[in-house]
């Protein structure tokens, strides 16, 4: 292509009209979204030299998301929970450093060089792996949702708490780099009378779970990488077993050792926790697999709309049985559904982002998201989900979160028991 | 489930041997490239309670994997570049932190809250949008690749650096989030007229590029998400252009404009700069397409292998037309090629991992990687690219990478002129 005369001005400034009056004529499909918004500031422009390139970035110092504390409660912050901001975050990645926290005892710090995995029992070759050992070995690389069995539990009994973050913000989703377990226990000589692997972590609490060998030879990973780079230590650096679909809580930080068992071990963690207290009085024990699950993230609780007009909603589903198949939107309470718009790549075990347009009239309306997997499995409402389980389980409530949009604009928690 | 006999001791410490001997007779597939590490130390044994949950994570101490920045030279460190350490990253996402970087008058230091975008020009309403408009607009969220066009210019004439980073550094992958361009120049009433747009930073060179209108419809995006969180100051905070498969140039950071032309702007940029030097004396210009490209990241220049054994050799693959078909793996300086594993999602216009188990016999070799996109576009040697584009072109450097592997395990740059 050859030289054209230099129709543009660049670096000068842009000479049209900055008038927001198009709007209200507009017609077209956004117009009452953007007219929303009138006052404009002048537009920054910087005329000195900005900052130099430098070896690691952080964000910029306007943002200020963070994960939720909890910070009125007599449970020390070593044995706590943070939570994502899921209604201020973007795509389906959870930036590293807002991946929600559960720690039993703090988060240790590990020197990488000074720590190795153990694997020992119903194995012909007790092992012991350097973290330099396990990286040498095959990798895998997996985007997966993580997800704590005791995420929305402050919804089991109707609207619980008011934002999306404090009461579903137990939920991730990043890609996690690591080595098969199932090589790791070929390597060791698996016996065949190996049933059960018991996996634990290095911090003080040495926190312990069973899971049936099926499970940990289908997919379960030790990994060493979150989002392209080492684990983060409260993800439990330098490795943490990653077992896709099942509960945060099995999914072993700082695993410093994998014993192959007969039965269980009954730890403390799936006896007198992390298991199911059903009406009848018996427990749900080893209930391990988190069901489908999907929640409206924008507008969601602590929203305030600016009036009627066309909205976007977004939100994220996921499921522990595999892909998404599809999302409903409820704009009525329930009473019609319509179909969402899944942004792509729709993953397995991964959270996936969904949206739906909405011309909202300003009258007060309840709005929801129900999905559904590729086994077929659909999200239960909350009232389907106490008729089986009752109201005295703590774990794996999956039911639909609904939102309320009242004539003000305000949105708030409309879960009903 | 009922209550079994706990058999297991969670809490205590491993019982079984800790000797590496188990590796010396193994004969399993991976136990050479095991038995290569033979001396322990004892596990990390926290006691103490670890840190407490937080608002904000941030990567081990011990971690300390950084942009590469070129210190000994005449250029100002606010117009340089900063490369990603590719054979130090996992999996297909760029830690954000550690994305490349590029700049030409600094990184700004802009207010989002008084930032606005323009378009204007050949429109029928000229528009000024604030950033929270943008966020309120329609959002797609994809993975996608951005390579700066200068990136592996040191390779042109053979070996040129030393490591993948430096060498190829400028290249990363995030997933990013905003709003689809076409959206916004609909609702600007986009002339027949206009075939070209002109992007503008709001950095104080205000950086600007030309693109034809057909590619700005297409698939081009306002973007203010990375990788789940806002766009990083140094990726264009609160706004860029992204502008899928395409040189990183034109994806122009800190958008303060776009004007629809009906003729490109023939800027700095696309003139004196980011044209190719042909052998005849003529230019290429407008080169906007990065063809595919792959390069072998573990073992690259700079590592050491520690002897004859099993070694899983990985790296990344992309291309601008379209997801990768495949990638083949030479172990012989290019005699013979075998299909190399890829890492699923395989993505459009986006970072691939593959991976391959070699049997190094601890002799000399030279080993690389070629890849095939969906398009049946197959990268070139460093031979067959210089045979049609000569050897004074700065840009589009996509030819195969060769490492060599020396008797004594050193990797070093075998690139040849």
């Amino acid at each position: 292509m050859h030289m054209r005369p230099n129709d543009a001005t660049p670096g000068s400034q842009p000479r049209s009209s900055r008038s927001r009056r198009w709007f209200l004529g507009l017609g077209t499909a956004w117009a009452a979204a953007l007219a929303a918004c009138t006052k404009k500031a002048p537009p920054a422009e910087p005329s000195a030299l900005g900052a130099q390139v430098s070896a690691y970035g952080s964000r910029a110092r306007f943002e200020t998301a963070s994960r939720f504390v909890n910070q009125n409660t007599k449970v020390p912050l070593e044995e706590a929970a943070s939570r994502t901001p899921l209604h201020d975050t973007y795509g389906i990645i959870t930036p590293s450093s807002l991946h929600f926290e559960r720690h039993h005892s703090g988060v240790p710090d590990i020197d990488p060089a000074k720590h190795t995995l153990t694997i020992h029992g119903l194995v012909d070759r007790p092992l012991v792996f350097t973290i330099a050992e396990l990286k040498k070995l095959p990798s895998i690389s997996r985007i997966h949702f993580l997800e704590c069995s005791g995420n929305s539990s402050s919804e089991w009994r109707g609207s619980g708490e008011a934002d999306a973050q404090r009461a579903h913000g137990l939920t991730s989703c990043s890609e996690w780099t690591g080595v098969s377990l199932a090589l790791l226990l070929k390597e060791c000589g698996l016996r065949p009378e190996g049933k059960w692997i018991l996996a634990e972590g290095a911090d003080p609490c040495h926190l312990a779970r069973s899971l049936p060998i099926e499970k940990a030879l289908r997919d379960v990973m030790v990994v060493y990488g979150q989002n392209g780079e080492p684990l983060r230590p409260e993800q439990g650096y330098p490795i943490r077993l990653l077992v896709p679909g099942w509960e945060g809580n099995v999914n072993v930080k700082w695993l410093r050792r994998v014993k192959v068992l007969d039965t269980p071990a009954m730890t403390r963690e799936e006896t007198s926790k992390y298991t199911d207290l059903m009406p009848d009085g018996s427990a749900r024990q080893f209930t391990f697999k988190m069901e489908a699950k999907s929640l409206i993230t924008r507008p969601s609780g602590g929203d305030t709309l600016a009036g009627a007009g066309l909205y976007e909603l977004t939100g994220l589903a996921w499921s522990g049985q595999g892909a998404i198949a599809h999302v409903e939107v409820t704009l009525d309470g329930g009473s019609t559904w319509t179909r969402a718009e899944l942004q792509t790549p729709v993953l397995p075990i991964a959270h996936t982002r969904f949206r739906l347009s909405w011309q909202w009239d300003g009258r007060e309306a309840i709005i929801a998201s129900r999905c559904t997997d590729e086994t077929g499995y659909t999200q239960p409402t909350l009232a389907e989900l106490v008729a089986v389980r009752g109201v005295h389980s703590n774990y794996h409530n999956n039911s639909i979160q609904m939102w309320k949009v009242g004539a003000d604009g305000k949105v708030t928690n409309a879960n009903r028991a």
